[in-house]
């Protein structure tokens, strides 16, 4: 039976505001035990899948992303916020609570028929996951997986990427 | 003798402003056989250092960092932009060509006598990774080496760095 993980995560209250419970993965990320353990739950649904691309969201989507692509021999893509990346680009907009966000790739980053992972470290309301998604489908490119540190379940995340395969190592199931 | 890891950046003109060429590494990372290339290099360097964290500084230097500490055996400790990090944190203000920036770490990442190796993407001026090993001075490691992937050669980084050990694998002469 694999590693119970939550206990190597932090719970902040009232961060970044107030009313929510911040989940802090750098308690985790500082015990190399802990991060091995990681990445193999994270690979264990994943090897079979002949993954060509993993993407990664900025910013702590990048950590496990990027090892996650390594040990599966697959390439690395970070997905950025706006004006981060410098060659030529395909974005998607998407609705917070309140206003719009932006993401973007490099339209080079995957090719047609690619089969991609898209990693990031939490899943709140599937939003920027959404987004991330359809990044790669506009580019031609066949999202496999979509994995996941932490899933908030209270705010139902997977509903909005109900037509994608969702992994996640950390449920909570209330803000508590 | 090692590959040249060159031909895998992008360099791009007048990005982010006119009259800089920018060194992208996303051609790098999309590429499987580089990114394990680029970090056997970077552990060649650093695995005889018995290394406790390897610091990765917000956002590129975050995916060689993290995979580094994994391969190190070493705990991952994020330092991130103003406002990131939800638990108490040092911060270090730095000289910008015009105005002021700050970077900020966990007061918790780092043990005193830890030895800590700090990993970004770029030297260029070196204002960065001299702010990264005040903080990780502050809270009593010791900065053992500083990696880079790529190094701005012509902006004499390395002087601002010059009481630490700095290691390179890419080094551009000039701006072209």
């Amino acid at each position: 039976m694999p590693t119970d993980l939550k206990k190597y995560i932090r719970s902040i209250r009232d961060f970044p505001i107030k009313g929510i419970m911040f989940r802090d993965i750098t308690t985790l990320l500082k015990d190399p035990i802990a991060v091995k353990e990681t990445l193999n739950q994270l690979i264990s649904f994943a090897k079979e899948l002949k993954i060509d691309k993993v993407v990664g969201i900025e910013s702590r989507g990048l950590i496990f992303g990027a090892m996650l692509a390594n040990e599966l021999k697959a390439g690395f893509v970070p997905v950025r916020k706006p004006g981060k990346l410098p060659a030529e680009k395909e974005s998607q907009t998407y609705q917070l609570e309140y206003g719009l966000d932006k993401i973007e790739v490099h339209k080079d980053a995957i090719s047609k028929g690619d089969k991609v992972l898209i990693h990031d470290d939490l899943l709140a309301t599937g939003g920027t996951a959404e987004a991330a998604c359809k990044l790669v489908e506009k580019l031609g490119g066949k999202v496999i997986q979509i994995s996941f540190i932490i899933e908030l379940a209270f705010l139902n995340g997977r509903e909005k990427l109900r037509n994608h395969k969702v992994n996640s190592l950390i449920t909570y199931e209330d803000e508590n």
